[in-house]
């Protein structure tokens, strides 16, 4: 969460398009990986600088690069030098607190997201920034921190005949946006346990620590839902918009796919939030039946005591004339006295359904 | 209810298109209906492969087939192949976590709704994903489990006068869809009750299982409402929108029709969640005023009897001199003391309208 | 209100276009009026059948037919056919579940309205659904039941020089829907009445009657509210739309006044909304006052008197060697502790201004 | 307020155009004024009847008639004759309760608004409706009490160099809006302080008048909101439309300075409800905080003395075998029982911060 | 927060167009500093009169005047003359009550914007309005107070090869927009860190103190929400229209970048809005919790003792015929009694979890 909140102004009075990177800084070691594929051709390898990538643009099989970490910026200024990229996209690239965005340009778009993943232990969602730049044959994927998010993917181009490995560099886009949406599904599933679990809470045994749940999922949604408007905007735009020639038709349909996990996604956090809103009424309720019960027990106690206290008292004055003090049966019939208050007042207690 | 939050990440990382069944997987066993009609004819029929529909293909009649349960994928793939589905539509059918759509393709539309059933012992409502496949003279169905839902469509089929048998391939699926949202006014009419028997007990006897009641019907609203508006947009885009040759211009103002049904269902359950919101005040000062009348009586019980237990321990003192106590009239003259301190008090408190 | 909830389940499984009466049955004698009029001429009869009125439609007067009850089916089926009526309307006129609205057809428009009333009594609204068919020279309205409702529209009728008389269908059609509309200032007025009257009771002297009947009004403003909307959309329709040539652009202008009334009623059934929300809150913080009053009674009486029972207690214990029992002024030492005790606490709940 | 609740029934039943004053009735003297001006000549004098300014009407000169009081039909009647006003209009200039709106007409414009005023005595808001006709060379303006809201329009008319005097009649309708749009910040200014006030209170010593005084801002506000959104509209629709030849361009300008100042009115109006909305949570709060301290004094209370008191009481028994009461130290023994349990139970509450 | 409330009736009655001074007064030293550049030359002075500035029209290098101050209204006066500026422009310069807003003119764009600062010590924001003029190859920047908010503008124009210095008067308008939108940033990151402070004070040791600091929180937060549109709006505008020739295309996609940041800030302005929100309910369930707590305390006390000190009460009366007080073990059977009531209480309450 702290991510959502730590704001970068620590670029302030910087000049625009400045380089440096902005946001939680990972101490992930640094990495570019680097696939060419076509539907009979197949390399993987690691590089270490930009220039060995550049043969493949001439050529007309696709080029898939993964820059892992964005704490070496000269690899981005390379980029940004040799593929001709704006200078304030390349500071959007190193800046972690953008928003999912699409931008489009004459020959390439620029497209940000946010992978999220549901710390369990800790109940926060971490979130990554992923950048992709999607230009005619390559596709440029930069990420904060390097796992397996995309194995699947590369699993994927391992098999010749697998329709990622014959059709354009749009489709591997789509295939690499769609991973990221599924982590959503994924955090999703976690939530909802996690939702479930605290529900069944509440209604056996409500404490602080069950409010403590609540109030932390609640802030973790604040700051999830904002990220889902951009989101949906961003895989409307993908789907809807046929300005770009870098997007086929076909990819365009794919990409409508996205589109409807990611409206299924935002209207499910708009149901948690409704969840923990109502949730949130019964611990109210819960606190307030609990009071209630504990205003009963004392005055169930109370009234049946202080009188039958007063009582006693009476009887128990150094008056020189009290008559009843001399009786024989006074203080058996004391006793029953006290026996007849208390069951009346019980009688009346059980009428009020206090017992 | 489960249906609705047990969001798919089941099927993370496969490719997309990939035909698996996502979804609560139920056992029912699996079966093909076919009925093929026109004016004149009418054939009703148990298959077991979709290859024996193939033939219809080429008359003028009607043929609506029924694919109940989603286990066999086979027949999807089949049906895939057969009448050229794109591979998005056949994995749709299959994953039954669908938002309420319509997809139009040139040959053919593709529709998703979702049936609800209000289960009246557990309150809680049940969802299933109905995908329809409307082709020039062909209508597909595909259920997650068989039930009577369409029995009134096929008894009107029975009739060869009727409308139904004399019209085309888009008038059965207004049917159908007819059918399905009539559905939702059964349950309206189920929930209807079910509020108004909360509202009694609310206003006779709240207890914490009102307001467990009240926390599982808005519950269910919840995720009812998530279903609404994108039904809705489902049902204005078949009334509206003019493209599709498959639709007649005769057709649509059905459809129009139909689009009032859920526009005033999606009004009431708007209603609903007012009146569950409203209720839950209506408990909340409840419980307030239930406390409140706790603490009056305590505070009646203690405020009379404290003040007389004082007096009465004040004339238990053991001291040598204390001349009240040899008085004569000393002990009947505190009892009249009793009397009007706790007939002043009883005064004050009837003032307070305390009792 | 019963109305409102009840949604129509009741002809689930019918094929559309069935001529069956869905709603409330009313039992008021069922009637046809006719009033055919123009500049010079009016005539008033009832009629029994349909049959009667055919001969007016090739005459240059207008005709004005009121249909009082829905249970005779066989009128609305007759309508139909002699005046090609589409099945869908005619099924709509018997379905008294029908939300406000317009529809253009060639030949005619179909407009389906709510009246209401205010019942003082049980402060509940009564709706009753009204359906207007505007042809050419023809006006048909179908009542659920009889009452004055159109009188001063028939009053209006009897002069010959009223513009009414002299003007076209449509200009009727416009003075029946103000008419209705009329009916909802009517309302206002007697809930603001209401309103104010609860109000008063809210700050004199809130009582959990108050509260039955703050979440009385504000169910009722539940289910009103949600026929402002269609209600608007119908009015801004006839107001703004320029298309059907039964409307001429003169009457345009009036429908227009009519669409200014809406608003202000719509407008300010939200104003009520948002008092009665108010509302609540101060009976909610009235409820919370209340307790601490109570809570304060209690903590004084307790407070003062609970450590001078102590000290009463203390000096009647029995122990042998107790010198302050032996003073001669012990006695009457104790009262001075007695009155000093109380006094201090007394000052101290005064600061605290509990008194 | 009771302006903003008292709708008009009062015409319910009357035919469309009928010249009747819905409204409170004011008791003012029924008055006329005229000023006829261009840049050289300025005329004011009170003319007794609508015929003495109509020779007016062929000049080059501007003619500002205001008609103070609506008790005299016919001076509305007689405009509407002499000047072709359509009927609806005269209607809305007589019905003191209509929403502001801008009409455009072939010849004229009609424009509603109110001008309110803040009663410094009950904080409440009192509306007047002004109506407005703009005519090529005549600005009518319709009161219903006389005042000084438009004195400082008539000096500056008095100066022969004010722009005023040499632009058109739509700068002088500029000039008389912006004169009524002014009042909204006066009272704004006003409701800024009593805000401050409350909120002071509300820190410093809340009690029920004060959530009186917020109940009662609260409903002011909810009125008063009312009126923005067409207040909104009215100048949205003078500033941007470009269809009447009666409104200048230059003109158009000013107007969007208007429609500024009415946006930041609306736009406080709103924070003025987010404002009262979070008093009102203070105050419950503050409630709730108070009660916690009373119970904590009574629980202090009671804790310390009632184990004590029991433990006099034990000793006040009358066991003929209770050797602590023989003993020569336990009357002092059982002193440092006592102040050893207060002592313990004080540090307990100091410990818990009751104390 | 003074700024927010206090709105500009003190100019009721004037006429339109007159250049007074409406808002705040500061009393900083008024100046005029003047920057004139191009990629070659800079020249930096202070000026006393606009007079000295008339000269660089007619140059091709860019001119940067900054107004500090806005007493001295005829240098205002002067610029409205010499640059032919709009009346109304001037006078909203001297208005600092108005919302961020673009005007666009043939010859000029007149933007309006707010500065903010956090105050650390007293939670609250303050706001300065800075206007900004923008012609051909002058950029008017007029300010209330001066402070060192654009020398990091002023730095980067030292250096030569900056951009910069070798770009229009539309880059520059960018830097200083840029510049006051960074300063958002600052704000949020202190709110962040604030709003983190206050969140552990809630969860440690909530008091009254944390919730007037919640509600200056949220006041504040009122009147920063209301701020964000119109800057949306405003930069919106500047990145998309395309009609001003002021503004070059690639400038414009600099302002896009600006506008994702004023995205970003608002959004987050609303999740501390939610955040606040939630604070206030746990900051009432606490009160709550902590109430039950005393209750507790005093329930477990009084039920435990009040029974004990009625026996003892009993066995304090003086009844001649009380057989138990002559028992030999009457007393020591009667502490067995003590014991087992107080132990078999104390279980009670350890199931109830009141322990």
């Amino acid at each position: 969460m702290s991510e959502s909140l730590s704001f970068a102004s620590e670029k302030s009075g910087l000049p625009p398009g400045s380089l440096v990177h902005v946001g939680e800084v990972h101490d992930y070691p640094h990495s570019i990986s680097l696939i060419n594929y076509n539907g009979t051709h197949l390399e993987k390898r690691t590089i270490q600088s930009i220039e060995e990538c550049l043969h493949y643009q001439n050529t007309d099989t696709i080029t898939w690069v993964v820059i892992n970490g964005l704490k070496d910026v000269s690899v981005i200024d390379a980029i940004g030098k040799h593929f001709n990229i704006h200078a304030l996209v390349l500071e959007d690239i190193l800046n972690t607190h953008q928003r999912p965005k699409l931008e489009e340009f004459n020959d390439y778009l620029f497209i940000v997201m946010k992978a999220v993943t549901l710390e369990d232990s800790t109940y926060s969602i971490s979130y990554e920034q992923i950048s992709l730049l999607l230009l005619s044959n390559f596709v440029f994927t930069f990420r904060e921190k390097p796992d397996a998010l995309f194995q699947p993917v590369i699993d994927r181009l391992n098999i010749p005949t697998s329709q990622l490995r014959n059709v354009g560099a749009d489709y591997l886009t789509y295939v690499l946006i769609d991973a990221i949406v599924d982590e959503y599904f994924t955090m999703q599933d976690n939530l909802d346990e996690l939702v479930e679990t605290v529900e069944d809470e509440l209604l056996v045994n409500p404490s602080t620590k069950t409010l403590a749940t609540i109030q932390k999922i609640r802030r973790e949604l604040i700051f999830l839902r904002r990220t889902m408007p951009p989101l949906r905007e961003l895989l409307k735009a993908l789907h809807r918009s046929s300005e770009s020639p870098l997007l086929e038709e076909r990819t365009r349909r794919y990409f409508g796919d996205v589109y409807d996990h990611v409206i299924r996604i935002s209207e499910s956090v708009e149901s948690y939030r409704d969840l923990i809103a109502s949730m949130l009424d019964i611990y109210l309720s819960s606190i307030s039946n609990k009071m209630n019960e504990t205003m009963k027990v004392l005055t169930v106690f109370a009234s049946i005591f202080i009188p039958l206290t007063f009582i006693a008292g009476v009887y128990g004055m150094n008056f020189e004339y009290m008559p009843e003090l001399k009786w024989r049966w006074g203080y058996p019939a004391l006793w029953c006295v006290f026996v007849s208050v208390s069951v009346s007042l019980l009688i009346y207690f059980k009428r009020k359904k206090w017992l």
